[in-house]
């Protein structure tokens, strides 16, 4: 099970990374800010969960081989992109992206209540921890964040939705074990609901 | 005094809370970036202020009342602009905005001093607690921050203005409540007259 | 040798505050603007590494002179600019930089190592202190950040470079001292050399 764990983190991780390094490149940035660009995207959203808690050393400073994961990613992504074939569009990395988006919430909110977060911000937590390297991201490419765009499917709306699915397992008395596969799974689920229909939050 | 000071503070929160949406809504945001950037306005300040100072729990994770009254918020917002009104112009909340301004600048020095921070850091806290949320919101939109711009009449000065009186007063021996008053008074003086006769910063 | 490296650094400071007042006159902010991006572009890199790292106070909330410095230059970077003169192309500023750079990667290195950051970490936190400050810089004045550009020389990477310089001193067993001195010497050569044959990072 927690080889399981690990391995979607790495995935998600990676996942995320391409993305920002996929942006980066579309922004015409130079190898500085395309690596730059993908680290932050992938541990962006962790890092500001453990500023926000308080919670030290980061997880990245921990386990620091996820920076050597990326580094060893970018060449991957430059060959790919050369040979002119960017699979960021592709239903793979959407299903990979959607797993990570899961577990990216799991690890938010499981950190927020194990550190004694009330439970509606520690579902805020969940949603900024699974969301906000994009934000970062987008910023960092002087966009608009895409998290917020209408034009998208429902993101940060799925990761809100699987984090009151563990927080009220807990509540019940639940085993975490059980409430983090919850969590994960059904973001997961809403997040390719969401893809496959084209759900959409306009105003 | 302090439920005065409390509903203030609420009061407050929310006005800042309604700048963002605004901002949000104009800038084309979905439902998603509508509230997370509402969020964000009201409690960036705060939220940089407690991770400058190493102040944790963060106030919203210990007041988290306050993220449910932004959520309560923002459908009567929607439906504010949805019947073609904006209130945004207004002088009443012009006048909640500038209580708000001394209310953040106050509890930025109030909390700097409080874990001895030196008074000139303590002051640029107070700023810092009064305007960075509007600074956040401003870049999660790709704006110019408002802040910056020598279109707008002062609003960052009256904060430095009435962070020193606070800093001036605690220094002569004066009780706290009294300089906290005065500081939050000084604030809204200094920027109700700004506001009044178009001061500006030009260079 | 402590008189000198303080010297190295309040110059360093100033430098990198003179290129944030420059920026944020160039976008059209006024004194606010002025002042705050100024204080940000020198600071932000070691705020942002003491905030990772969980090391509080911060080192402007100690070293309070340093914000008084950044008031005193204000006035006579006006004073340059209305004279017609933008002394930002120079050589002088463009060594000072340098200097700062390599100073401010050591200083960030050095505390990273100080809480027992992992190698690969710390050098990354090395060049996230000599560099983040102009990253805020640009996101605050709305453009996409100059380091991630291809059309400057090599910077962040010469911060790369010096940072594992240090880190490998370190691991031979050599003094604290020399390390921080040959981490400095080598970021600024590598720098110099980068600018004087336009060395750049295209992809």
């Amino acid at each position: 099970m927690e080889t399981l764990l690990y391995s979607i983190e790495v995935t998600a991780v990676l996942v995320f990374a391409y993305s920002g390094l996929v942006n980066a490149r579309r922004a015409g940035f130079d190898m500085v800010g395309v690596l730059t660009i993908g680290i932050v995207t992938a541990f962006g959203g962790g890092t500001i969960r453990d500023v926000l808690l308080g919670n030290h050393p980061l997880y990245w400073i921990t386990h620091w081989e996820f920076l050597v994961f990326i580094m060893l990613l970018l060449p991957v992504e430059l060959l790919l992109l050369r040979m002119n074939r960017d699979i960021s569009g592709g239903r793979v990395l959407m299903i990979i992206d959607a797993l990570g988006l899961g577990l990216f919430t799991a690890s938010g909110v499981g950190i927020a209540l194990a550190m004694n977060t009330p439970y509606l911000p520690a579902a805020f937590i969940g949603v900024i921890t699974a969301t906000f390297g994009g934000v970062i991201r987008d910023i960092l490419c002087n966009q608009k964040p895409q998290l917020f765009l209408p034009t998208e499917p429902l993101y940060a709306t799925c990761a809100f939705g699987g984090a009151w699915i563990y927080i009220g397992l807990i509540g019940l008395g639940i085993a975490p074990a059980a409430a983090i596969f919850a969590c994960i799974a059904s973001v997961f689920i809403l997040r390719i609901i969401a893809v496959r229909f084209d759900v959409k939050l306009k105003i």
